[in-house]
């Protein structure tokens, strides 16, 4: 029997153990149709689609989303991929200068199938090593004249790691005196406020143009909003046009943005509490660490001196003893060492926290037997 | 009272008339989230998401279409705007000629702020003058080599206009013997199949690539589908990826391009006989002519010898007449000439005969009067 379960886990992959799990930790909730059904629930059926940009159900939701970030205007996107080519496009054609700095692991430089420069034929400049997020001195030592900076808040791709605000202002005074445009790539802006103690209004100012996603710590179906003043958000629009993203209708994703940020942009507090403790937990275990070790947002990244396979087992052992879901995936980092991202939501919130410390000790145990062997 | 009403009529605009006409004639139904609603009114939800262009809601959605098209594989466009110009990048970069060929009203040349030149680079040679289709004459005599022609079946700006379905063949023939990739703008191909009693597959097998679109005839929310040979549709989604077109979750408009897609593609035969129909009772009316003067498809344009400020009156007049709404919107050609769009679908269908003909009669005595005058 027990032998039977062990041939049935190990054909099971992790994201199905993940997935059959009664208590999967990250995010809010499953990623299916349900979002959509919830956030239209107590919608007018009769309300008018917008028509390419125009009416207002897109109007009024661009108009509160700009007031939240304390800019004058905003634009919505389908997607950030779009908005923020378009915001360093508008930069680079106003400055007449092709070049535009950011992070290595920039979501434009590695996620992007190289859009900025087959579309744009933009050229970055890359600051900071892959270790560490762009700081003053990085931007002070640049070489190269720019027309823009992209600064991304929490650096993803580094386990959502932040600079001191303080850093940050010094940053937009810097490129204000030198007339270098600075863009927030804000995919989770809401989700680091809680750590600076300051308003997204209090943020923005700092930054000439500001991207913002939907559905990342808010968990909506897709959307983004693009903020700046007016003659930036018009020009926006244009290229978004050009892009194909001036959709005749985008109120399914308008929609459920509204209906996510109203309810899960109060809560960004408490993800962020739940990160500090769930880090906490997983640093308890050996060989692992997270990064950063003290999450400022409701991320972190996972890093374990365990081969990949290795993990996945231990981790599918601990679903199935437990029914708590650590994680969905694990990548390899190289023959003997892997990670994975935890963003965490509702779910997390929704998890008694014993089953929480039953699943991270048992996973300590299994990791403290596997230095044994 | 007569007074008053007419004052109350001249404040509305011809628009808010429309909405509040009983019998609105155009279109399947009102822009609203109703549309949305009722495509997902019998979903699960329990239905997993898209994920960035993979799951099984867009594989069966594409495999499908890709199978009606008759076409080895197909992908999921946000907007038609992304597909056809990736379409067309792709073909110019196989090439490695920048010289693409189209009409001078395609929607690539006058709807989408120049962005086939300011992303793509790409150099639009136009073929044919604008009051006609582009003809297998057109293409013989082009001096200038071209990596790609796009053919819009029917050509929408000039009334949905057709050429014979032998001379499609010819310019099919013409361009594969050259070398020359063939696209076809099919945002409205479903509209045309009943007028050249073809199936999708024999239309589309003349092309090397098809779009089609989920929210002209049909109705859909947004959405569109690009077709071809598998390498043709990998190397689009990189394309799509670059677009910022390759979102999280598409299934909004997925879900609703099929539903609507089973429940209007059959009725599509009815709806091109009841824009015979209605293009005839246009043609009775003085100082008016329709182009073309018997539709191939759901759609004609409407042309009056009138000002446009004058045929808006007169339509306001008829629509509180007779409950009949003709159209919603009427454009400035020159200060004595004006015309509209009209394309038919669920909404003529419902409508009693009788209210139509009433309707018509009532405009054809107004023009009558107007000339007298």
């Amino acid at each position: 029997m027990a032998e039977q379960m062990t041939e049935q886990m190990a054909k099971q992959t992790l994201l199905e153990a993940f997935n059959a799990a009664s208590y999967p930790l990250t995010g809010s909730s499953r990623w299916n149709v349900n979002q959509l059904l919830e956030a239209f629930r107590s919608i007018d059926g009769e309300q008018d689609s917008d028509i390419y940009g125009n009416g207002a159900i897109i109007e009024n939701f661009q108009a509160k989303i700009a007031s939240y970030l304390g800019k004058p205007s905003a634009v919505f996107f389908p997607s950030g991929t779009m908005a923020q080519q378009i915001a360093l496009r508008i930069w680079s054609d106003g400055a007449g200068n092709k070049k535009i700095a950011y992070h290595p692991l920039c979501h434009l430089e590695i996620h992007e199938q190289n859009g900025l420069h087959e579309l744009h034929h933009l050229e970055p400049l890359l600051l900071a090593d892959k270790s560490r997020t762009i700081g003053l001195e990085d931007i002070q030592q640049m070489t190269e004249k720019v027309s823009c900076i992209l600064l991304e808040l929490p650096q993803r791709e580094i386990g959502g790691t932040l600079l001191p605000f303080s850093e940050l202002e010094a940053i937009s005074a810097y490129c204000r005196e030198r007339g270098i445009k600075l863009h927030l790539d804000g995919a989770r802006l809401f989700e680091v406020l809680p750590y600076y103690k300051k308003t997204a209004a209090e943020v923005c100012r700092l930054f000439d143009s500001v991207y913002v996603s939907f559905y990342k710590g808010l968990g909506g179906i897709a959307g983004a909003m693009l903020a700046g003043d007016e003659s930036f958000t018009a020009e926006s629009k244009v290229w978004k046009r050009r892009h194909g993203g001036d959709l005749i209708s985008l109120y399914p994703y308008i929609i459920s943005s509204d209906y996510y940020f109203e309810q899960r942009l109060p809560k960004m507090e408490q993800y962020y509490h739940a990160a500090i403790e769930l880090a906490e937990l997983y640093n308890s275990c050996q060989h692992i660490e997270t990064r950063p070790e003290v999450p400022v947002s409701n991320m972190f990244h996972v890093h374990a001196a365990v081969p990949k396979e290795r993990l996945e087992q231990l981790f599918k052992a601990v679903y199935a003893e437990t029914g708590v879901g650590l994680t969905r995936y694990v990548r390899e980092v190289d023959a003997d060492n892997s990670y994975f991202e935890v963003s965490l939501g509702d779910r997390y919130l929704g998890t008694p926290k014993d089953k929480v410390r039953e699943a991270l000790g048992l996973l300590g145990a299994k990791l403290a037997e596997l230095k044994q062997q």
